[in-house]
């Protein structure tokens, strides 16, 4: 190995060390600290942060990351180094344009921010919020601007995300799939809807609990390399190597919610834990494609979990645990889980109706970065765009603008993965049945493990070695399109609904 | 103020900031880390004390301590600054002669010993743990001689959990100890026992938690500042400032170890919690005197715990958590919590056989660092010295060596520190009974705030401004004696055992 390469080794290797520490401190701030140890978490990030930036915009590290492009070094590194000295040129030279100070109080402000955003919800109480939210809008437009000071703020925002994603290809792919969900929502509104009575209910919270261990493993979690808690908010983070750890928020009247986002989250999960261990010390290992990770937590959700051949090795289990299931008839579960039905909360929304609230967040995204809207603005604006697009209105902010926890720590930019990870899908899903045959023969068999298998080979092993666009043209060989997602929606619900 | 008095300012909040991430890596490696994420935690660990490490023995920290020694600059000093500067110059003088690659070692070492102790405690085999006990052992004899090279090595670490206590002072106490009691001890041996049978059952975890809550509650604790998780071996930590922690080890089958553990962790707990928030950012802050903190740990566990009083507002209460306690009369309980009995487990102890637990590490230690028994030797060492104080012998290695945690994170010398933690509690009741009158009736009318409260103002607020020995002499205007608590004990058990 020549030394320029293990040089470049040992900075990954620290780098390593600070992310391990930093996401293990945003861990615990939404999942164990308290309300009094807030802010000396908060300053703890603020510090370990700046570390880690002063080393990744060192002039040393620079000079390092130039060498390693020159032809001639370049061509003889291997490809996950390749990706590594591309992406991190990239980012050291964007962030050395950030000056220390502002990055470090950037960082504290938005783990504050984080605790406040969680209090306004606890207390409907978007007044509590919103300095802190002004706060960070302001600061992420002006951390944009040092970064790319000649392009527009929100596609940079995208990029960081997505790599090689754009407003362009999104309004694409946004207004195709606008498009095609106009017919059959309104087609589904005039069906019957079931009668979902039956699930009504208190659920034991510790029995749910043992519920999510079971979906969990069942989709192929692998407890050794991970732990589960709770949270205001479900997430998903890597903590060091050999763990990767899943949160969840339960209640006592509503299972479902739970139940998938468990799955949800272990789909995450399962992409992290599966990363081949030869991209230790690489950026490869991390996959800050979001488009690409959502894509993998959203196929176990919604087209694995909401299939009916899914719950079938498993409906009885699930009656072991939470008894009111054995007066649920397993008809009515699966209708209660595939509702296609405007509601206010994103992350309970049907598959359908869900690509809706990204276009509403996208769109306010948009308009934030566009200068063409105030904080103050924000409450009225989120409401009147849910009746824009999905019909209803909520009546407090809790079920409105403060139900996300995303633009709290600054991830504007981040709310389109999770819908084009859904176009991603229907993609993979064409292909999946190419060659392994029907899934709801796969699912109905109980090889549930033979899907996580290909997903392993084709998606998760390879980290971020390739971007999205990459990934679908090598898997399906074939440009990003909603088509075979409208399909998938068109062929299921046309079933469902008796259209 | 000064200029070299705000530099030390600012190294101590760096040191407060290492000090928070250590504290929450140790925190999750004992809470939460799965098996395979225990080695990034280790490199994790070892990483941050490395830098903290190379910032207190760097020269610029070395001659500010120095400067701020000299005559003039240190009387200028408020009382805090001046412990802190002596403190911290013994201790760089102590660090800057430790290798910093040996040091890197040792920490990482000792956190992934911990994980291995864990593993052989499950599996009952020592020989699991062995290897990693020797290496730790030989690594502490070099760690002590590296700091201290002309001292006996287990006088430094004594006084390293203890400052200012030595083997002289312990051997007086602990043979005045092992004296007074042989007489109690036997007179109870030939009366008559409880019949405890009556608390055989099997008691819900979810229920022995929000107990806990319930103990931790109204002992004091404040739950705005801290946080409870579960661990193989229950602790107390701060995680930063506003965040003291504790855990416990749940058992269906004996909810009276978790409850002695709840109040036992809560009032270290309340210790912390109660430090007075000028001396952020000075050493005081961080109370490294042992026996000062067990002190208030034993005082909660027993000397309140184990008062028949105490319980006396709650009983009710525990019945409505775990109903099996309604038909648990109030006396069997009382004399289940006293029952003086040679056991195998310390953290299951009662009070007075306890001495004998420590008084057996305490000599097993001190063979260790005078090169008189090898790591394999150990087991047997321990057994024999069970039978030669207690009476009882181990069957296997789980009930006897692999029971406690301390070793295998190299925390030799901290057991002592138990029992003088006692011993003080002797004396600081006598006080207590001086100025408040007796414990008995504030515990029967509830007013345990009271003495909580006595605490706080007498010992918690001052952190380690004053050593163990100038707080007993300021509270009590006296030296350490095991009197008081002898007398406590034959008082107390005359009474319940009729002697």
């Amino acid at each position: 190995m020549n030394n320029a390469v293990s040089k470049l080794k040992e900075y990954m290797q620290k780098f390593q060390q600070y992310e391990t520490i930093e996401n293990l401190l945003y861990w615990d701030l939404s999942t164990m600290t308290p309300e009094k140890g807030v802010e000396s978490k908060a300053d703890a990030i603020g510090y370990i942060s700046t570390e880690a930036f002063r080393l990744s915009t060192s002039d040393e590290y620079g000079a390092l990351l130039k060498e390693l492009s020159t032809p001639e070094q370049f061509e003889q590194l291997d490809d996950a180094l390749k990706v590594t000295v591309q992406r991190e040129l990239r980012n050291y030279e964007r962030f050395v344009r950030v000056p220390e100070d502002f990055y470090t109080e950037y960082v504290t402000c938005k783990a504050r921010s984080q605790k406040a955003w969680e209090a306004a919800k606890k207390a409907d109480d978007y007044s509590l919020y919103a300095p802190h939210l002004d706060k960070i809008i302001s600061m992420t437009k002006q951390y944009v601007h040092y970064m790319e000071p000649e392009l527009p703020p929100y596609e940079v925002l995208i990029d960081m995300f997505e790599e090689g994603m754009d407003t362009y290809t999104i309004d694409r792919i946004f207004d195709e799939l606008k498009e095609g969900l106009r017919p059959l929502l309104a087609k589904i509104k005039e069906s019957k809807q079931p009668d979902l009575s039956a699930l009504k209910g208190t659920y034991d919270i510790p029995a749910q609990k043992k519920l999510q261990e079971l979906l969990l493993s069942y989709i192929g979690f692998d407890f050794s390399m991970g732990a589960v808690a709770e949270s205001e908010h479900p997430f998903t983070t890597g903590i060091g190597s050999g763990d990767v750890r899943v949160t969840n928020h339960f209640r006592e009247d509503d299972p479902i919610a739970a139940i998938f986002s468990a799955i949800h989250e272990g789909g995450h999960a399962i992409f992290d834990q599966n990363i081949s261990p030869v991209y230790e010390n690489t950026v490869v290992r991390q996959v800050n494609l979001m488009g690409l990770h959502e894509s993998q937590s959203r196929f176990y959700e919604n087209i694995l979990g909401r299939n009916r051949n899914f719950w079938t090795p498993l409906y009885e289990k699930i009656g072991d645990l939470l008894p009111q299931f054995r007066n649920i008839p397993f008809e009515t579960f699966y209708r209660a889980i595939n509702e296609v039905k405007p509601s206010l909360i994103r992350i309970d929304a049907d598959e359908v109706t869900y690509c809706l609230h990204i276009i509403l967040r996208y769109e306010i995204e948009r308009a934030i970065f566009n200068d063409e809207v105030t904080t103050e603005e924000l409450p009225s604006l989120w409401n009147d765009k849910m009746e824009e697009l999905l019909g209803i209105r909520p009546s407090t902010d809790a079920e409105g603008i403060l139900q996300d926890t995303h633009w709290s720590d600054g991830s504007f930019g981040y709310f389109p993965s999770y819908l084009l990870g859904s176009v991603y899908d229907g993609m993979f899903l064409e292909q999946i049945e190419k060659e392994l045959g029907s899934i709801d023969e796969l699912l109905a068999q109980g090889k549930i493990m033979e899907i996580t298998k290909w997903l392993n080979k084709n998606i998760h092993q390879n980290g971020s070695l390739y971007t999205s666009a990459e990934v679908i043209q090598r898997i399906c060989q074939k440009e990003i399109s909603a088509k075979p997602l409208l399909n998938y929606f068109n062929r299921k619900y046309s079933e469902i609904y008796s259209l």
